[in-house]
């Protein structure tokens, strides 16, 4: 099963009409992630057919208004659906005081738990574990504290190999799940089968790394290191550079040099500011260093 | 000159696709006064092609997100435009704390004056008042502290009646500014003329009255009394009234009644609860009572 990430918003602060702030959406083994949530994002929700009921975990990566001011509409909308399972939100200290504060104020608590995990921490931490997917932290470097997120698919269970299987008569269906975590099988005459000859390879699991927004970084090459996918912002070109540093953003050159350096296998560019009317511009300057590079562009998805 | 009422959005709580929450531009006398600021108004503001930096004042009318949650958005956007003028915000005590938290956590203070006038009155009160405008507080019922809002022209000078001037050679141009103030003019003869034989009545001060939401609510009429225009909530029918009692709200038929015994000569209606595909359903019940009503629709304008 592929991973799938839908673009919700890939804009930076000021929303214009049609260009909503940052938002993503990953499914990842049957997670629907939410990645930030820019102003506007339940309605992308709705747009793209988002059942609400099916986001369980929030990640916001810092707390800068395009990334998080329509966090308090979504909790708020879930209420009133008449939401009775955990939401988990992920972000910096300070969130769950934002959106307490303004559940407090409408008098209106949700009627179902809100669980939040502040982040303070300035080195990478394994922040979500499941049996199918762990989530860690990437510190990135920004004006103010911020990460990103990497994804990462657990090591699924070994595929039954049938056509050996079905040589063994004294294999039955309630051994299969033992071969599938990996158990050799022992025959009635005591001869042993190793589990590599009755089952086959699972697949390899799959990774995705979100890192806005950030100043160019290389700190964060070991961790995001072979990433089947890499969302890096682009917040400018190479012809503002000097105030990609000082704002601490990163031009489109050096989010692809970041994708190289990690030995990525595809970059996903966005988060573009709206001095720049051409995005493939974007697209031109990053594929100078990294060819398998795209564009992140509303309702857009992404397979990998 | 008309008074023109813009409706940014006009549905209730849970924000859909073309479904906007609460927000109104009003144009009165070069005032530009946005009223409430649901999620999403900022794009709402660029849709219908309205000049920021004109927007000095806002007034919300409760802490429920559908009626301000787009706030935080707008001031921080405001500071990215490099904003330098005055920002004023009418609302209910504890609005200051929520946008200064967020302020502070995103370390992005504003570069503009931003001030608060934070309301927790019960009565009726005077908030705003310059030579051309004034506005006041509209006390409601619902479930948590809420204000309407009443702003009211101020009568404005005389108008000079050039045909009558123009045969008295004596009157010069630097004396119109008397004659609009309603002085008499006095001849070198010592004979006095009489203002009203010289200036005109100046225009009828026109006045728009806001109330949203509240229940059915009686105690309101004596102060929106013989409003131009009156826009009341309708969150419902009163197939709904039970419903509509219960959460504070109005039904249409209630609205109705509110704009016929307060004399108003124009209603507008909105607030629809998402339930209600058919909004032609709001408008003919309001009119079974008050004739002179109209369903508020996004992008729609009034003048009056």
């Amino acid at each position: 099963m592929s991973v799938k990430l839908t673009i919700l918003g890939c804009n930076s602060a000021t929303p214009r009409v049609n260009a909503y702030p940052t938002a993503q959406l990953l499914e990842i083994k049957n997670h629907y992630f939410l990645i930030d949530c820019g102003e506007g994002t339940q309605v992308q929700l709705r747009k793209y057919h988002v059942k609400f009921s099916k986001i369980k975990n929030i990640f916001i990566s810092h707390l800068h208004g395009d990334h998080f001011f329509g966090l308090v509409g979504l909790v708020s909308t879930f209420r009133l659906l008449n939401r009775n399972s955990e939401l988990h939100i992920y972000g910096p200290k300070g969130l769950k005081e934002i959106i307490t504060l303004q559940l407090k104020l409408s008098n209106s608590w949700t009627n179902y738990p809100l669980i939040f995990h502040e982040l303070s921490s300035d080195k990478s931490e394994l922040i979500f574990d499941d049996e199918k997917v762990e989530v860690y932290t990437i510190p990135l470097k920004h004006r103010i504290y911020t990460n990103g997120f990497i994804f990462r698919e657990k090591l699924g269970e070994r595929k039954l190999n049938m056509s050996e299987i079905s040589k063994y008569k004294e294999i039955e269906i309630c051994d299969y799940q033992n071969l599938k975590n990996g158990r050799d099988f022992k025959l009635e005459n005591g001869e042993i089968i190793k589990n590599k000859a009755l089952t086959l390879n699972p697949p390899k699991p799959k990774s995705y790394a979100y890192c806005s927004d950030t100043a160019y970084f290389p700190d964060i090459i070991p961790i995001i290191k072979n990433v089947d996918c890499l969302y890096h912002e682009t917040t400018f070109l190479s012809d503002r550079e000097v105030l990609a540093t000082k704002t601490q953003h990163s031009t489109a050159l050096q989010a692809a040099k970041i994708a190289e350096k990690a030995n990525v296998n595809k970059l996903i560019i966005g988060h573009y500011s709206g001095r720049y009317k051409n995005k493939e511009a974007f697209l031109l300057e990053a594929k100078q260093i990294f060819k398998n590079t795209f564009l992140a562009a509303e309702g857009e998805v992404f397979k990998f």
